[in-house]
């Protein structure tokens, strides 16, 4: 399409006008950044990505990635304005309110065509990667046919500020993804005021040193903003383009300021700019002319869409890629075999090799999932021997070296699952999830299946000390909405968890693994996954049932270590494994209540056993139950001695547990 | 001293030696590191760094870091050999062992000359920053001739892998923090292999681009090593040292791979290593000579410290300078009168402003606090009137753009209390305390007195919505061991968090606080800081008590609302204001049975209410009482809408409380 200014220029200040009037509305929200890169989102959406706007889970389509997502106005202005279903007018008119799609910063679950939710600063950035990585991968597997698509991503300096810009254009750089291209809005203004008050960095050259290619343009010069696209795009480099803009451009006394950034412009500057900007229709009004050319811009993919559906229909390989990017498992997908195969033969194993082993059956059999490790390959067995590495010289590659990028990984790993058509897992130790949490939130917040692979999950890696043993890790990921936090406790829970992960389309799940072997305790066979119960029994109380021993993991051995010696003593103690609480919690009344009757500690006593804080075992436990744990940080030692150190041995918990039946 | 290699080869291979015999009798740790850094540590650590080994704690010492902290064999080589109390080679014998200060990683609190605690890669370097800021800023204050030291790191490709790499370096070189020199492990391997697997990055490339002097050494060689730090000395900017170091060096068939990074080099390999570098001795025996020169080394500092005393005893400054040295409060420090003006005059502010309305006070009374944002200034109210900006130009400025590095100003604030004389607190929002949670978990650890001012603390910020709205981030913190989390109701609370916080010597804070307008409900004049009690009864059941109503924050005066309202039903209600769990479960037994008296809900029901999870509420309700909160992610919308759209209405929460009343 043309980019004749006469024609651009109404286009890019119909979102200007749409972003400063919902935010007016609103009384909140953020007009500098729409204003600012208007010109740029209008080149770029007329002229450049790929979609179709009737069509927007189009699996070719172009992924479009709002990562300074306090800009939201602009992505809502580009969908409405491009003929998308959604936002309608009326949404728009409701920016910010209760029940609408257009929430304060752009939701993936709320509106199609909002590739991923952005707001925490840098994550967009870094999930783009990841979309980007997932087309490479696909296209190997699929053919120029069927994936050939670019990831765009407008990112402020905010983004490039963040910490996790730096895993995840090392990552972008090291892997040469090309099909990535980012947007800067260099307005060179930042919540505190000018960024001089706090970077002095040359931001291309960092992102060079990087191995990216690096272009500048005019943010307001239809033609430039073009040059520099089309330079990039013939680059064969991620590449960053440098947009000098002025944020709130059209705002004519407030322009350039932070006074833009994340607040209404008042009813006085928005007739101002009414004017500056020569707009003369109403708020929420858009002139025809106007909106004809959007939607024009808009259906520019259709014939391509069309053409692609042709392919689809026309390959062989159509029911599988459409299975793939539906997310579904192909049917029939269990681990009953492997698992009647664990039974057979119990082993003692960590958790993290018997994961391995799992992942062993589990990549055979799903040719969509791609591991990886933040650098710790061989001690969260997260690579199985079939797994080729993803590289810039081999894209088919199923296993990714993410380096030690924890949070890069993460969120690499939530624009993978964003994309479609792979299931991502990756692995670093469960204490390092504190770097990867803020992408962890934001695969719960977005249902994307992410498999967090964390092993060394107590005090049980021993030596390596209270910086590298989670105390408080389990509990403070349970915390989280809508994410399964899953810790197994021997072989054959192990691949019951991994089962249960990857039948999650709408759920990230973590599983948390030990360092150490571990008894198999589960030996019988069973018809049903147990672990998907959430809890179930291990062991009955043969004696009368006085205490009902509650334990995950590495600590189901030793209740039953316990429950043993309770029974010499004439004291009956069932042991109920729980491998996953949240599970647990969304079991039936009756069957919670058969695994923990709601009767007083004087007639059956709970003891919850985990290494790791008892903040939050009051659910099960009752307050007057017994909570074996760790509520300080760990320290460096073997893991006998430090096991032993904080009480975590079946003597030490007996004395506990018989002291409290005494009370 | 001499850089004589027939001199300075012993000297390091003592560090080879011990590492490697060390990590061999433990069967687990990192050789490979301490024995590839050996020679430039041995470099710095006999003719640079500023240090008596006699004097672990003296103020102006060089500050070293070894942020590459699962290298801890070669800080505690040093310290050891250098002439340090601790470790003795008897503790060096138990590296690794329970009870023994020479842990897996190396931590602040086991032995004095260790700085901080590293392991969680990248941290060690950014808190470097810090204790950098801390020099400068304190000699603006107390001069040349009592503050005058330098900062050294020791970082690996891990550390530069991390993205708090990025946002501590930015810091760094916009603030030109010259007196900082970070010599990078340049070996090429990282755990999973070369790191041609993960990163093609150009990393002197990128310290340039942020405005850091770059240079580069042969890591094996003492001249050239002493070469590149005298000029990285003159450079006048802080400077990364690119030391070519090859892992493990000395270990002759495993030297230059991975196999020397985590695991004991093995016996026959060991031998191997002992010939390699002709090193005769037993294991865990130093050579007289080699003794010597070392003790030479660690005693160079002797004089200096000497004249440095002679100088403090003769400033005028010595008290005020040794008071915040040891990180003591001025004699009567209070805010007492404050909060008695508080009360006479009662407002509604948010506890953001009030926390600001403190803050001015405070930052009046006490010069050595340091306060700052994550380029929220405006929102975290952090800034007082009367703070100018810390920058390259003015190191007497007490406050300071972080710029949107949550991270890094964390681990920046973690450094700067833990090279003393100032008081580091720092703001964002509560929701982002996920990206600095690394770094919270660290101080908690370090024992470090950072005060994180944690504002827009619940779904109460309305509009940005779930992204910015922080639901599980309370109890998520409140797991950390060794951490204070407050959430203040009112000015009054308000006030009364920041003096605990400033009061805690030992134990980092957060303080939570709300965006929106909170009436005053603390209204009579205390004796105490009531706040300190943790819990502590702000309303007492008039009628019959049947309910005790259990609030913190913001919805302390909704308990109060709903209190009101079920006394006109007949229910006596109180109402606990919880501002710090923590502090709550630190009281005598007897004042607990007090606030909560220990009998069913038949007879008194506990209802909790917070704006966020439920989780863990069961210790302060019972598994039987009530818990109002928000089990889900937030949402976009108008504070009220949202508030009510979650049952946190007096309505919604009365209905409930009578209906279990009922049951």
């Amino acid at each position: 399409m043309s980019l004749d200014p006469a024609r651009m220029i109404p286009m890019a200040n119909a979102i200007r006008a749409l972003s400063m009037d919902a935010v007016q509305k609103a009384q909140s929200g953020h007009p500098g950044m729409p204003m600012g890169m208007a010109d740029v989102a209008t080149v770029l959406w007329s002229n450049y990505l790929k979609y179709d706007s009737a069509a927007p889970h189009w699996a070719d389509r172009d992924r479009f990635v709002l990562s300074a997502g306090h800009g939201s106005m602009l992505i809502y202005s580009l969908l409405h304005l491009s003929g998308y279903a959604h936002p309608t007018m009326e949404e728009i008119e409701n920016f910010r309110q209760l029940g609408s799609p257009t929430a304060g910063h752009p939701e993936n679950f709320l509106l199609p065509g909002v590739e991923c939710t952005t707001g925490p600063l840098g994550q967009g950035l870094a999930m783009a990667v990841g979309m980007a990585m997932a087309e490479r991968h696909l296209n190997a597997e699929f053919g120029d046919e069927l994936v050939d698509h670019r990831t765009w991503v407008i990112a402020g300096d905010g983004c490039l500020m963040e910490g996790i810009n730096h895993e995840a254009i090392g990552l972008a750089g090291h892997l040469n993804l090309s099909r990535l291209v980012v947007f800067w809005d260099d307005n060179q203004i930042t919540i505190d005021g000018s960024t001089d008050l706090s970077t002095s960095e040359n931001v291309r050259a960092r992102f060079e040193a990087t191995g990216w290619f690096v272009n500048s343009c005019d943010g307001h010069d239809y033609a430039d903003i073009a040059r520099a696209i089309d330079e990039a795009l013939e680059a064969n480099r991620p590449a960053l383009i440098a947009c000098r803009t002025m944020i709130g451009r059209g705002a004519p006394n407030k322009q350039g300021t932070a006074a833009t950034h994340g607040a209404p412009l008042g009813a006085e500057e928005v007739a101002a700019a009414r004017e500056e900007l020569n707009w003369q229709s109403e708020p929420f009004q858009i002139p025809d002319q106007v909106r004809e050319e959007w939607r024009s811009a808009g259906s520019r993919g259709h014939e391509m869409r069309s053409d692609w559906g042709t392919r689809l229909d026309n390959s062989e390989r159509k029911a599988e890629f459409e299975r793939r990017m539906a997310g579904d498992l192909p049917g029939g997908f269990d681990l009953k075999e492997f698992i009647s195969g664990l039974i057979r033969e119990p082993a003692k194993v960590a958790t993290r090799k018997a994961s391995e082993n799992a992942l062993a059956v589990i990549n055979s059999k799903l040719p969509e999932t791609v591991g990886g490790s933040a650098d710790l390959t061989g001690s969260n067995n997260t690579k199985t021997a079939d797994q080729n590495i993803f590289s810039a010289d081999d894209r088919s590659g199923r296993y990714v070296y993410y380096g030690i990028r924890e949070f890069g990984m993460s969120a690499a790993m939530n624009g993978m699952a964003l994309h479609g058509g792979v299931i991502p897992y990756g692995g670093t130790f469960l204490v390092f999830s504190d770097y990867c949490r803020p992408a962890i939130r934001l695969s719960a917040l977005q249902q994307a299946r992410v498999i967090y692979v964390m092993t060394h999950d107590s005090i049980g890696l021993g030596e390596d000390g209270p910086t590298h043993q989670p105390v408080e890790h389990l509990q403070s990921l349970r915390v989280i909405p809508n994410l399964l936090v899953m810790r197994p406790g021997d072989a054959v829970e192990t691949a019951e968890c991994w089962e249960i992960a990857l039948q999650q389309k709408k759920r990230p799940s973590v599983l948390a693994l030990s360092r150490q072997g571990l008894a198999q305790f589960r030996t019988e066979a069973a018809e049903e996954n147990r672990s998907a119960r959430g809890a179930y029994r291990v062991k009955d109380a043969e004696a009368d049932r006085r205490v009902i021993l509650i334990a995950t993991g590495s600590e189901v051995g030793l209740a039953l270590e316990c429950a043993a010696d309770l029974e010499k003593r004439g004291i009956g103690a069932d042991v109920v494994s729980m491998p996953c609480s949240e599970l647990f919690d969304e079991q039936s009344p009756a069957y919670r209540d058969n695994i923990l009757p709601n009767v007083g500690p004087e007639e059956i006593l709970r003891v919850s056993i985990e290494a790791g804080t008892t903040f939050g075992w009051e659910r099960y436990t009752m307050a007057n139950g017994l909570r074996i744990g760790i509520d300080s940080f760990g320290t460096s030692a073997p893991a006998e001695d430090a096991f032993e150190k904080f009480g975590f041995t079946s003597e030490a918990i007996i004395r506990k547990v018989v002291a409290k039946l005494e009370e």
